[in-house]
């Protein structure tokens, strides 16, 4: 290590601790601050904001990463170092590219727009909203501009939540992913028998929850001695060092799903976090790649390893003997068949494991649609009901359960949608790639254990953080880039079992 | 208001947000990080202090306050406006006065003496903290010299907590307490009817105790609407706005008092807080004026309040039906005899309410011997012993229960110390002024209820925060300044009837 580059971890370390402290105030707003505390809180971060953005995009602090890479010429690619002057001159120009009065307007649109939203949300009302989208619309195309793209707008802002992949490449990926999951689904509708998923739907004591989640995030890997779970409204995880990695749930009185795969995902997301190397920390790369990637940590621990039935069979007794009234007449299959129970549904945070995918590609094409100028504002419903019928064959009765039911489209944020599905998919690719290289991990999901996979996934993609993007980890792990066919194989096996298609 | 003015305004903002961004991230780490978070969490601090130590240190920011204030010239003593000036001139002088040589070697001796003291404690060893408490004496010797003095060197630590007030006038309080109080000890040890506190230790479930808890704060006045009650090792207040002011507490599963007077003494704290007037917000103004004015507040909800008959009157039956079976066969009157029961003991944490004034007073005249260089830092365990003997009648049998027991020698902090016991003089001539002011206070108590008390607080203390010194705020509301007589008419005519002296 040398003197410039390490002048300019010194700067590093600086911008980072603002950054985690901005995330400390932001985890506190959701878990503890009463709601009167809002507005100051506000201004806190605000503050806090201006600073990191002035320190981050400054020309002092573009030429000390210019300085440090000029030194390290020729330092191997997966260096750490070499690594870190990657993310940092991409995080800069990107910041650089926004001008101070693009940020503060779209915040000052965003702000009002999300209060716009939520009354009209509540009220079905989608025309008083409409003259709010058609500004977030402008934002967007206004970003994708500022951001700039060779082949198409909304590569602009894809690349912003996981960069480096192309919208044409997704594109590819979701149309395949259609093309056979639209007639399993039908197979299912038509041809499936029947699911009683009633066993969640009971009164369940929510401190008795509580004592389920600890247990079975803690069975998964999770490290609660260097992570806390918090009760909020709208679950997330964060992390303000791979020692202090977060998860946060919510709980039902009256069904039991929420909590038990809320706290399962959010521990994924968590898990990635406290496995980033030591070396990282205090850095940027010491955290998940892409949103995309991360999601695939989050729906391994809530979908692949959650709703499997190896690991019910395991950890079922458990939750039975916490709640024998509720669970005493009902089998692990039962169980089993209830938490994978598919039915296209309005709500996409509702969805099942299936369906959920449906819900990302309509907004995925609406997105691109409303950001090419093709659909206008005033035609979402009418497109967003269309697409519905066409991909779950279901109509939403209201806009509150159709396009309002978002906050997302309240800020420029086009291009988030995706990673959600992605995450799905990357998911599956990794899995079928884990169990191939170490058949313990299925040996163990019999014993309701997930430590080989656990040490499996720090090793080939926790611990590396952010060092590479995610197309070079999908390539690197799996040999080849992300498609459609490991998750599709898992759904179709999965599912046709389930329901004797 | 006018343009310099509102420029120093845009900057105090600045650095009050910076502020209150770290007592979150202080708040945090003692209620939920995970013990592995804490190195990261010093780096987080580290580097928001500095920053906020850089901004309120500056040139450009003595400019401003010295634009601000020519420009508001012949403004009212009163007024916000100057009272903020007058504040900001000293708090600016003061944080120039300690080169950031000093601050970093001053941390750096803390850190490490806070790390030998921690073992020396546990394992009674005074010798091995010798040379610490020399460094830090010495750390002590040297802030004294900086910050510079005109009558003796202990009033410029003093001053930092209790500015304004000099040594000498502490000093004389004191001695009339001690002359006082020493003999109503005597007299309760040699002639008092015994108390028999067995009700307040027994088993008691930690849920149902936090239940009463937010009971009996509420019943006081502190705003959950405002507020939150969080669970710590050592118990605090905190606010990050008087919309966001906090309180913690501790439970013990078989000793009642921690939980209960610890919440009520925070929450006497944090409605300060809450208390002070909105166009104060998001200045240093916005708290409490002193940490002597401040600790007369928690003390009164815990003492004045909370350990009264007439409270307890109204209250009992509550806490009784929550606890049936530990306190169905013992009167009111047996737990308020119980939690008044005067015992001197060698821990200054469990003091009792007559007793604790002793360990304060035997702390301040200490920590003048030592700082003066009349006592030696290898002397203290004796001298220590000598002033229990001679204050409380008792002698700690180790040094651990001795002059180890407080963390406060750690660092450069003589000085505060005193304010505890102050606060106790300033609580109880409020209180009789209060009491004369508006009689219907005590006739509320009857009913268990401190509205009027309250509103009297805010009117006459709360509102203003820090607008006035402690020395002018109590002249302003009692008409005279501090003396010992309302506190020592208090405890004398409150143990006499206790004790049938």
């Amino acid at each position: 290590m040398t003197t410039k580059y390490e002048a300019l971890l010194d700067k590093v370390y600086e911008i980072h601790d603002l950054n985690k402290a901005l995330a400390v105030l932001s985890w506190d707003k959701e878990v503890n601050m009463p709601a009167a505390g809002l507005d100051a809180r506000v201004q806190q971060m605000t503050t806090l904001s201006r600073f990191t953005h002035l320190l981050s995009t400054s020309d002092d602090y573009g030429g000390l990463i210019e300085d440090a890479a000029a030194e390290l010429n020729g330092a191997p690619y997966d260096s750490n170092e070499a690594s870190l002057i990657r993310y940092l001159r991409r995080s800069y120009e990107d910041a650089r590219k926004l001008p101070p009065e693009f940020v503060a307007r779209s915040a000052e649109v965003s702000g009002q727009a999300r209060a716009v939203w939520a009354q009209a949300r509540a009220e079905n009302d989608f025309a008083s909203y409409q003259p709010w989208l058609e500004q977030v619309i402008e934002l967007c195309q206004e970003q994708a501009e500022l951001y700039g793209y060779e082949d198409e707008k909304y590569d602009a802002l894809l690349d912003k939540y996981e960069y480096g992949m192309k919208t044409a490449d997704v594109r590819a990926i979701f149309e395949a992913v259609k093309a056979e999951l639209v007639p399993l689904r039908q197979a299912i509708a038509e041809r499936g028998t029947a699911v009683d998923d009633s066993v969640v739907h009971q009164s369940f004591d929510i401190d008795t929850q509580k004592k389920f989640a600890r247990y079975i995030t803690d069975a998964v890997g999770y490290d609660f001695n260097r992570g806390h779970l918090g009760t909020v409204v709208h679950p997330f995880a964060t992390s303000f060092s791979r020692n202090d990695a977060r998860i946060t749930t919510r709980w039902y009185p009256d069904f039991l799903n929420p909590s038990l795969f809320g706290a399962l995902h959010e521990s994924g997301h968590a898990m990635y976090e406290q496995g980033t190397h030591p070396d990282l920390a205090r850095t940027p790369l010491a955290r998940g790649t892409s949103l995309g990637i991360h999601e695939s940590q989050s729906r391994m621990f809530e979908n692949l390893v959650g709703r499997s039935r190896a690991f019910w069979q395991a950890h079922y007794p458990r939750l039975q003997s916490l709640f024998p009234q509720q669970l005493g007449s009902y089998t692990v299959e039962d169980f089993y068949r209830a938490i994978n129970k598919v039915q296209p549904s309005f709500i996409r945070v509702e969805a099942d494991e299936l369906t959920y995918n449906f819900h990302i590609i309509l907004r995925f094409e609406l997105e691109q649609a409303m950001l090419n100028g093709e659909l206008a504002a005033k035609d979402l419903p009418e497109a967003w009901n269309a697409k519905m019928e066409e991909l779950l064959g279901v109509v939403p009765p209201t806009d509150s359960q159709g396009c309002l039911q978002d906050v997302h489209w309240t800020r420029p944020g086009f291009g988030y949608f995706p990673t959600y599905a992605l995450g799905n998919l990357y998911g599956a690719q990794f899995w079928e790639t884990a169990v191939s290289q170490n058949p313990a991990i299925l040996d163990e999901l019999n014993q309701g254990q997930t430590t080989s996979l656990l040490a499996w996934l720090r090793e080939n993609i926790h611990q590396y953080g952010r060092k590479f993007t995610p197309g070079e980890l999908v390539q690197r792990v799996t040999g080849r880039p992300l498609d459609h066919a490991a998750f599709m194989r898992y759904v179709t096996a999965k599912f046709s079992e389930l329901y004797a298609l």
